[in-house]
């Protein structure tokens, strides 16, 4: 079978293709050729069983969409977009890669005839707006509160009409924030979650800018791998009319966060956070959504990580694995 | 002030121009410009204190909708939209319409430096899908069912977002089903709901398809009128981050409009109505929500009809009116 990526260079879209790469096969089939897209080319060798073909655009461009589905690919992983802070300090750009790209995606699927892939969509939990509920269930109504929830929101509609019409074969995944993050610091608002883990483990300082009873919502990156796969392969008829799902994750106060690391790795790790309260950053996670009831996807399957210790200790394995 | 009707000359719109013409005011403000804009030129004539423009177009070209904000209208109400059963017939023209189309308005305010109107958008309970609760409340999660529905919803969360960003001003009212519709029965398969009550009153027979405890959501078209001209004057500043609001209405039962037309009308009236069931609009209705807890809108000062008693009064009243 073949397997298209779009966002194949980012943190998620590496380690899908990876893994991808790594069982040679998806819902026992065997993967012949998988196909990474981004806008920089992501970095990939084929195998025997599977090759692995790299391009790199715009899908805001509907041609190349258009050529991307050319070979009806019968998954297709659509991971690519403008992440949230830039969303949110570019307007068009955010409109034009994450709404009009998602459209031309599915409307270049639409216009192949008796081609009808599973599409697995990643939307997120910013999609849900203050003020929540103690724990956000199922049927708890969508208002973003940022143009990149609003985009993504928008993606999860479309794909739910598209696949209520039998244009293609749909499933949403709202992703909790992925922890630990591997690779540097970046500049995202939520960075610090992975950085209190991942920064200590190395032996280098990290900032905690937020108190220690803020609480998140959280899925290891091999989680979010499982989430990808499992989507791609399970019965949708069992979906519904509701194709979109809250992926399950855990609910951890940074407080914990740092217990679960003295545990695994000792105190001279937990000595390494340095507590620096940033009044903006505060704000910020203020308004995210901090815990959930995930009561359909975990009956259909989709499995969290079991403790914040487990993404811990999975963290030192990847990385000791990443030499 | 300038006031634009986008769907000037659908019932909704007619109604609307019709009462701002009669008030000469909004808000406390004269209007003396009032223009009417739809796919077919709508019929009404200036008055002294109010000139009227009637223009006509497509809002899926983007420079007709260009033209039509360049005057810069303080109050925009945007009505203008491709009904149900046609944006599922057309997958193309709903989406080019109902979604486009919307991008356009919102797109050709944003394009105009230091210009921030009060949008009044038009949406539907159609945004609401099944399974619902025995009452829907202000937080039920938006799970339409059909392409109208996901392009209606789609257009509330931008204009969420564009209102966030502080583009326009944006307001968002979700429609009861307007009963009873004046004029001609249309071929909508909520049809009925205005026909068992319109056409016994004209001493026509009508027609009912479903059985008599089917409970549905529905306005009289002079509280639809009330909710846009109230949308249109509210302090914004109350709705906070959620700026789509369900309409309150009465939620009654067909038995509860048949008692209602005899307690009016007589029993000569009742046996004018015809049962004959159809199972093709009994399947579409049943998917149909049938009733609410709209608080918020309660609060913020929208007001329903006081009973189904009243509405039929109103029509007669309306009806004798129009000669």
């Amino acid at each position: 079978m073949k397997v298209l990526i779009l966002g194949g260079a980012g943190m998620v879209g590496r380690n899908l293709a990876a893994r991808l790469l790594a069982d040679g096969e998806l819902g026992g089939r065997p993967v012949e050729a998988l196909t990474l897209f981004d806008v920089v080319p992501a970095e990939l060798r084929g195998t025997e069983r599977t090759k692995v073909h790299v391009t790199a655009g715009d899908i805001s461009d509907a041609a190349t969409v258009q050529a991307l589905v050319a070979d009806r690919p019968e998954v297709i992983f659509h991971l690519a977009a403008i992440v949230s802070g830039e969303a949110e300090a570019d307007f068009d750009k955010g409109y034009r890669i994450n709404l009009d790209g998602t459209r031309h995606l599915f409307e270049a699927i639409r216009a192949l005839n008796d081609y009808h892939p599973r599409v697995v969509y990643t939307s997120s939990i910013a999609v849900f707006g203050a003020p929540f509920p103690e724990a956000i269930g199922d049927e708890f109504l969508n208002a973003p509160m940022t143009s990149y929830g609003t985009q993504k929101m928008i993606g999860e509609l479309l794909l739910n009409d598209y696949s209520r019409r039998g244009i293609f074969d749909g499933v949403g995944i709202r992703l909790p924030t992925i922890v630990v993050r591997p690779g540097k610091p970046n500049k995202a608002a939520s960075g610090f979650f992975s950085g209190i883990i991942r920064e200590p483990l190395a032996g280098v300082e990290a900032v905690l800018p937020v108190d220690d009873d803020v609480r998140h919502w959280v899925a290891s990156p091999a989680a979010a791998t499982g989430f990808l796969l499992h989507a791609a392969t399970m019965d949708t008829s069992t979906l519904g009319a509701r194709r979109n799902l809250t992926m399950p994750g855990l609910s951890v106060t940074v407080g914990e966060m740092i217990e679960a690391l003295g545990e695994v790795a000792g105190p001279e790790a937990v000595s390494l956070i340095r507590r620096e309260p940033d009044a903006t950053i505060r704000g910020i996670v203020a308004g995210w959504p901090r815990n959930f009831e995930p009561a359909r996807a975990r009956e259909l399957g989709f499995t969290a990580d079991a403790s914040f210790q487990d993404i811990i200790r999975a963290h030192i394995r990847d990385t000791a694995a990443a030499g």
